[in-house]
């Protein structure tokens, strides 16, 4: 009887590798997929390796335009942060990554996708629910939340020990004491000696970015692009003749990647709530992120409505929660994206920002779809506005107070 | 017959002081009114141009602490941020200075109170509606939204024309080409030369900060300590034996001022929403503000629930656009600022912060209220965490989506 | 030289034709439009009227498709609601009528808008915002905020005299002592005897439904169809063979309008808060609108997903507010209906409703676009749910529970 | 060795009949605990009937004032209404029993609790969030998601035999086509037959309510009073000389409900989003609460200042979720309870109002802490407003439309 076909999510780690030989001695078929989403990863290697444990076969896709085109740039024009301070990069990356895994399972016919995702992470919901959304008849195997793998594989030592056993290479370089999720949008760092908030994180641990001592001496100084609320192009002053114009999303992003990692740009160090309801300490790199982010968000308040501002910044926080929470297909996060897309209409423009020490300083910006009327509101000019009409707004602003201070004896505050 | 008793809230400067002479030429008492809320201001002299344009009192108040205590603290409790990025320094003072004005109104007995913000602007609507919720029966002559007045001061040069025809004073130095508002939280920046968006602010306006290649080359860290939610220290490190404490609210604000200072911490350039519905182009710095913003912002998310974190969120940025709008005694901001300040009985705990070239870097938070656990979340402990249990959590989760994906075949996304 | 030419809203009634006269005296050659809504009016009388008067010439324009079409049933669609009861009858006319004045003023080339709006009210900021929306160089003209005008005329005695003198004729009938704002959808009462919150509306006000115990003794069932949130036919069943079925969106308003007043349905008597901070009290009669909305809640909520229901809930009420306050064509009601469209791509289905004694009854609905799953939910079929799920499900949503338990011993509680 | 201690849930009825029996089959000592909040039920029998089957003990605790004062009268004070309709009867109730069983559980120092809700339902998730809640260390038993029980318990047949082989008494009386949750607050009807929302639902199913065509013939007018939101007191007039009050809130329920029911008020049939994703449908009667939650609607909208009022409204409705989803101990439901509970500071009065065949009509209204001012709103009296204020105010609120309007030609709307 031919055996049942799983895609396994696979990373060419510790943990994959040793899930991968137990779900060959479990009897299933294993196609291996492989994501590049920008991660630093000797994918070949990773390949090799898979196939000497005994993987049917091994997939390796170049997600990375995918990534940047639909997930992160989309992120940015939406706005998302999670919680103020993280801008999601892991979490965008998910259903990016589950698109090509539930395409290559639908492809072969496979019954399973398995992945090496823990039982208290945010990554097993995130990935599971954008599987079931893609693939709603499709199973998953998570085996860290399965007993059978769980009590068997107590700690790394344990899979090391099954690793040697069964002739699959272990890294001879001992394994950083935190792990790490790393793309082209950004690294995290977590877990291990991270654990303790109230412990400072140790020297050397970013590879993204410079610490600030050792960042560039001169700024950098350059024009971003917006159209609808999406980066479309950035625009660096040389020496030349001829300032530096980038439009490829992929190019753009590696530029202001490399120039944000030169200047220390978009490192934070956080308490974050996860989706189970545990609270977890991350650490997070982000370069070209963080000045698309802070520039976008110039543009944005330049060009639009106050009252829509305002609706589109509620529809902000929750898209950000559905997206961090795993719910990047759901009913509720395609609603809120069109909505927020109806919003970027008049987004469009460009920002000049200086990236310098760990700043993205915004220096000017510039759009013809801007609300903003220098007339209007200039000390200088009158520009059609009659200084007498504020004291009737004013007055009747005030109509209400009044009452309530009469109400109220307010005076006493 | 008595004249009509005035209180002017008079700044020194060329307007408040045309303002005085106008409203004793109207046949006025009028009694200046000076707040000391930390601007850097020669008080005495002002008081002697009033006295001499013919006020028939001067009354110069020391508002700093009622400033830092009763407004600008509560201000980075409640997490006051207005369009994600102004920390409301000018908004959060108007109030504190119209608590002022009316109690010296209403000790003196005067009828009227008088101010010399203009038409197109915020800080009219802020001090109006304050001084109405203090005293519903009070008056306010804004003589830049009368006719009469304004149609006869066209310009700057009609009000030095005048100032020279009665003997008022007119500094030497030429005015700057833009207008400014201090105290002791931050300074801010507008008009004139700064009203084209468009344009890079020229070198050497900012004050209270340094540009970042004049900041210190080595970094300072600090411990700031919350108590529900209000900085009541901070502990300064140094190469003596005992690390500096300081825990007076005023010292502390000062001191941090003067770190952020010396290495340039927060300074914005932005486009925002004034309450009249026009957009303009401000410049802030706020060092001391911004940095025990970024502190608090750190312990609340360590300290909060996830969920109680998301109301807040939610009435915080109400009560930030209530306040830019002037509304700071209103029903509204008084019931929002109760429930704001309900949700933070647990923040208290040290955050530990590096400020150097322009960033304020937390390193590490320490609270005993946290709800952080970290044998619940170590990836080396079950901490009591049944992973197998995620697996339900995600399949109900899942049970929506997959209803939705089968409805609406969303696996074309 | 040519006088100006003033487009004046014109009803009929005193108030108008006084102001119509008063026009005249100032130099105006006043047109005078009479938009015809669905009010109880004798058009060709007040045409007469006003040329009698003096108009230069008298347009009436019958808006009735238009406003049901493009205002009412979109109000119904959106789910408008204001302070969680009035359906907002007279804030959806205002806009229509201004689209119909400003284009007659367009199109006769004239400078001014005028109306008999008072100053307290909704209707002159709903008159006024659309106007300028739609014409933002246009000028409006309110006499009854003009000191000129209302010291003139204090009380409705100045009117009716200076009608007198002027031949304007006046009503034989005493005015009733409350105003009426009359259209297709709703007659509102308001003022005079109402302004009492305390004292006991008189028997006799309302116009539009019969008093409960005139009712019909017999219930009214009927289907009322919906095509992506918007209502497009009602099937009543006869006795005959076929049932009546209605899908002129004007025949249905009115045949529900029928109906729903032989049942009385649709009455409302509250106190609400006015744009302009006062709060009045209002009666209002809403037959069709109110058995279209109760059926158009139970079809979305049948229909539509959980989440996205909350996010469509939080945008209604925020448009109930813009459409009260006058923003129809403002920035914000523009971007919040197309979200609020967005939202109804699958409320398309049937509702069956009972109409009987004051209550309009679900009885039933159908729709092939609902989430609703009958397997999934049952009791007695499995319908691919695990009950062993749930567990997880709740241990999950436990964990934070329980930290927070331990936390603060809430079992205190 | 002593057997472990568990806690039942008990109801008399079949299924925790069944369970019973199979925990203690399974060696568990069982008490089984009886909450009378109201539902129609022999507690004398249901006692016997359980001791019969061999419970250890059984506890019957009358929890129907508890209930009433501190989550029914709360829910009303707190506006909570689900998805714009239901009034969380079974929700309000969950939290209230889970005390009294824990209580117990605590008390008699038992293990275990274990309770009959099934695996897709709302009831488990609010028992046992609220059992973790108050004891995070206790464990719950939920038989019907256990495969062992419900593999062997496929259908009610399953059951009867089960009871029969094991001397349980079955009711004679054929068990009703749907399931009921009964308390002093509401009766709630599902499943079954009413599984599908396009089937009209059986003639007399309702208990609390007549029918219209059976109600009184003559409407039933009272007033209700409340005091900072909560209801304190109903007077109805009667034919004899003094009007009868009643305070006690247990009696004025229950008089409320003898009222409404007669004149068949608060019945609704609707389909609601359970927690776990599923939709089902749902028939409510909630007499007495539809009563109050109407009057308290009335008088709140007549006291309290328009901003709080619609801050309130978004916590209410993010209260009712937070109930209807078992969140009753959460963080954030007593957050949010404090921050409504502040909201209600000042609605206190009387709301006159009148019961007639299912219509709960508001005559008239009372309140001496209410921001009402006749004379402000008055037409006939200035009241000290000042038409041409609303010039300005309407100006300055056209400013940011005009420019809108310019730059998007909204006219073509």
């Amino acid at each position: 009887m031919a055996k049942d076909l799983i895609i396994l999510a696979y990373s060419g780690g510790l943990d994959t590798s040793c899930i991968l030989k137990w779900l060959i001695q479990k009897n299933y078929d294993v196609v291996c997929y492989i994501a590049d989403i920008g991660q630093n990863e000797d994918f070949d290697k990773a390949k090799q390796k898979a196939e000497l444990i005994g993987a049917k076969d091994v997939i390796v896709e170049d997600l990375r335009k995918e990534f940047v085109i639909n997930y992160m740039l989309p992120g940015i024009q939406m706005g998302l942060v999670y919680e103020s301070r993280y801008y999601l990069g892991t979490s965008l990356a998910r259903p990016c990554i589950s698109v090509g895994i539930v395409n290559a399972a639908k492809r072969l016919g496979a019954k399973y996708i398995s992945h090496g995702a823990t039982g208290k992470g945010n990554d097993q919901v995130r990935f599971e629910l954008s599987v079931y959304s893609l693939w709603p008849d499709g199973k998953v195997i998570a085996p860290w939340r399965l007993p059978e793998f769980f009590n068997r594989f107590q700690g790394r030592s344990d899979l090391i020990e099954f690793a040697k056993r069964h002739n699959i290479p272990v890294s001879a370089t001992p394994k950083a004491p935190w792990s790490t999720d790393e793309n082209i949008m950004h690294i995290s760092y977590e877990s291990g000696v991270l654990e303790d908030p109230g412990v400072i994180t140790p020297n050397g641990i970013y590879k993204m970015t410079r610490d600030l001592p050792e960042t560039d001496n001169y700024p950098c100084t350059l024009d971003i692009s917006f159209e609808k609320g999406l980066p479309i192009s950035i625009k660096i002053p040389s020496d030349q003749e001829k300032a530096l114009v980038i439009s490829d999303p992929l190019a753009m992003v590696q530029t202001l990647n490399k120039i944000g990692g030169q200047h220390g740009i978009g490192r934070i160090d956080i308490v974050e709530n996860r989706f189970l309801g545990l609270k977890s300490r991350g650490l997070y790199e982000t370069p070209a992120g963080t000045i698309l982010h802070v520039t976008h968000l110039d543009l944005e308040a330049y060009a639009l409505d106050k009252e829509v501002l305002r609706l589109k910044k509620y529809l902000q926080d929750k898209m950000a929660d559905f997206v961090y929470n795993g719910f990047w297909f759901s009913p509720e996060a395609i609603y809120t994206r069109k909505c927020l897309e109806l919003s970027q209409e008049s987004v469009t423009g460009t920002v000049t920002v200086q990236i310098f020490k760990g700043n993205v300083t915004v220096l000017a910006r510039s759009s013809n779809t801007s609300l903003y009327n220098k007339d209007l509101v200039s000390m200088d000019i009158a520009g059609g506005f009659s200084p007498e009409d504020s004291t009737g707004f004013i007055n009747i602003n005030a109509v209400r107070l009044k009452e309530y201070a009469r109400f109220s004896a307010v005076t006493k505050f």
